[in-house]
């Protein structure tokens, strides 16, 4: 048994839900779940539909073309996708695993319904967890004169491997433009602050000098400006002056594991969609 | 500038959403927010839709007789409302005024869209807040042998009053069946616990003597069995072992005041729907 | 029935506590709480001492005294208040009352142990809520050209009132360094955001635009630099994108409520150390 | 460098905190960490201090007996510990094993200072887990009729381990009265509801059914009556009406998972004490 789900943004107009909802029911779906939101600001309609495939009589290969005259009339961003077709995604991770373990474990749970071929790292850390789950390993050490050549042999591995998404698991290397305009979206990174507080290095450094009482986590699609791309999911904990630096990272690592899954979990749903810098979660 | 609100439940069907965002679009109307929800275990929907009544052609004298043909192929319970019809709400209250002040000053400052023409009570603490925000103020003494005649003396009042919904601010005295027939899931009342934990009296005391480490307060509909009516909204504050009795009481009251003023402003923009014992609520 | 509050910081030293306590036993105090926190990266002991003065032996003209050869072997700062000497305190607002509003709602309801003799404005608005719980209004206009002055004539309104500590309770005027040095970790300000995320102006406006998931407020000691003091209490709220800029700020309310009568009830409760740009709050 | 930790329960009494701090600065111990709490109900005095040993003058093996004559004045009861003395503890689980693979993880990681030599279960399981970081892993099946036998048996193999304290990570089984009593206040138990709402089997589905707003997980001592024992820990999470059965069970693991190792972390540093069905924990 499989589900489609559409994903529409455009601008607001009358009628787009009943146009949508329409041509599903007289192609014979069952609609599960059907989300909408409009935002005023804008002016743009944000919806999400997901139905059940079962006596659906449009094949998936003449979907586009099944669909085109609703969203050429409503001047749609679309894009539909299948829940028996899953995403394969790459991890990238530097020295600090926690993420990295927590997101394998959640995946063997059952938890995020994905495939993990490929962890890429700039370190050798990971590699035993890696081995430990049955996961490919992949070492690329980055340093300035290297970094352009290390990234494209990257980017052919990631195509070799089909990779669909990338999670930043505390992977401690800024991404080139480039490289993120290769998977525009698809970049899922886990930032240890309350952002937009404490960009950059240390955020726990930087919260413990400024006597902060209370840390967070922030997880947000990569863009070309170092932690400013769209958020998707943050998270806080509160600390005390009885908190060391120390207990400041030991308390972080749980927000960080609990923010980046649930994002990564929305994204492979497709329950998120970008509009400007921000994000729509269906949740 | 006027919307149409429309809530919806039935067994669940395909085309639900597609018959009843073509109604609205082919009358004209311009869907402003839509949600729905599908209970797998009893297999009934859910909906909510939120219209501008700019333009819609269907006048709402004649929009029970329109709609009728969809509902009754649904088998829907349903119900229609405007948001320029102001809910006239009736507080309850016996000695602890913090929630009624807090009502009281959402209501001015615009949060909550309602009128407030009448507070009830058992005693008289809260006389001089009533005349203070320029509300009716009734005294009803209850015993246990004037209690039926003192409810058919309210409910007389409330008539009279045209009340639409009843608030139980801290309100110390049990509602008979009766009374509580006459506003089937129209009387939201506050219960300073985490139910199911601690039903009854002095749950914060209750809480005490258990030594947990976290205090909350819920509410919910009053049906007739004690505090068992379904649940809109809780949340929770942790406590510790310094903390008395005293800081419990005072800690929940911050807690009750905002569980208490969210599951009324849900009510009073139509967003909650009851099934069996438990809540939708579309926020 | 009165304590005294014994408050202490200096250079950590073996022997300090045993010192502290050896000194209140031998006067016959009977210490009721105490708390102590060393400060590793700097090597500063801090300590909260409140003792039962029932029995105590030690006249409060003689403390001083009494207690100085402590205080120089440890090259302490200290202080020692008293339980029975209610703080005085002014409340500085401007046009958002609702912080101003909870303030007295709680001083009323005892969960604030001071008094609150003075309302000082540079507008009109909170002078029907002040002359409701019949406390003094005074409003300041200011002015570019007159700010000067204006603080001069309010700062001796203050000295007039024997006021101790001042709370700005969404008070949209920056104190300048002279009036902030004449009250030095004596007044406490409420930001609207979760510093040091949105600094400064319209912070619901910025983290609307940025498009958080949670919003948060902080109460800090006002220093000459703009929303960089100590900060004392901070708490967060989630959001989403339903949320419209009119629901971050209703949201928001809620929390500078809470947040603020935390910081004014510890403070009070001389509950707060200072050091560098951060506070130990013993709670 | 080790220190030493002192946990102290007595009759509340003029002088306790001074002797104690004397006694430890007479004898050149530098104080680390110093909490206390009173319990007004009962009258009971609570004290938590951990100091350097280095230059202490008392050797361990005369503390007891140097110790005595306060410990006697006072009423005391008391223990002391080292924190170069690792804690043994034994994980038993049955087949949930998310708190196991999360306590592993937590050892590893440095967060909790214990020696975990021993997995016990009633299931098969969790062997593989026990294998990959080599830790022995015994199976106990369990049946009415060999319950006592069982117990028996391992209680004679935590003898033989030297173990010191248990940690049921989600253990499905009833302890027996005798097996609880041999280690009294030494089993930590993770319950996955907020209690005392939801006791005994399947919370989850009860929350479910109830139609709560909010979930939780508790973890307390274990006493002879089930899910009654001291609460040393609790935590929430909030649920909507779009969360299924499954969803509970997804976002309660979290929680169990944070609420169990906050607990099994405090009770490793000595941080709580017992009394009554309470406890202190100088977090």
């Amino acid at each position: 048994m499989s589900n489609a789900i559409l994903l529409v943004s455009c601008p607001d107009h009358r009628g787009i839900t009943a146009a949508i909802t329409n041509y599903i029911f007289q192609h014979n779906g069952n609609i599960l779940h059907a989300d909408q939101h409009t935002d005023d600001q804008t002016n743009t309609f944000f919806m999400r539909v997901e139905w059940d495939l079962t006596g659906f009589d449009v094949p998936r290969e003449k979907l586009v073309e099944s669909f085109a005259p609703i969203a050429q009339k409503f001047n749609m961003e679309w894009s539909v996708n299948y829940t028996d077709q899953k995403a394969r995604v790459a991890i990238f991770v530097s020295r600090h695993l926690h993420c990295l373990y927590d997101l394998l474990y959640r995946r063997q749970a059952g938890h995020l319904d994905c495939e993990i071929p490929l962890i890429i790292s700039n370190h050798q850390d990971a590699e035993g967890l890696a081995k430990q789950f049955g996961i490919k390993f992949c070492h690329f050490s980055i340093m300035p004169d290297n970094k352009s050549d290390q990234e494209k042999r990257e980017l052919e591995l990631l195509k070799q491997e089909r990779i669909d998404s990338i999670v930043l698991a505390r992977y401690h290397q800024i991404l080139s433009p480039g490289f993120v305009e290769a998977y525009n979206n698809q970049i899922i990174n886990i930032h240890h602050s309350f952002l937009p507080a404490f960009v950059g290095q240390n955020p726990y450094d930087q919260a413990f000098r400024k006597g902060v009482k209370i840390i967070g986590a922030t997880s947000h699609y990569v863009t070309a400006d170092l932690d400013q791309g769209p958020i998707i999911e943050q998270d806080t904990v509160r600390i005390s002056h009885r908190d060391e630096l120390a207990d400041l990272i030991r308390k972080g690592e749980d927000l960080e594991k609990m923010v980046l899954s649930r994002a990564v979990r929305w994204h492979l749903q497709k329950k998120i969609l970008c509009y400007g810098n921000k994000t729509v979660v269906f949740d």
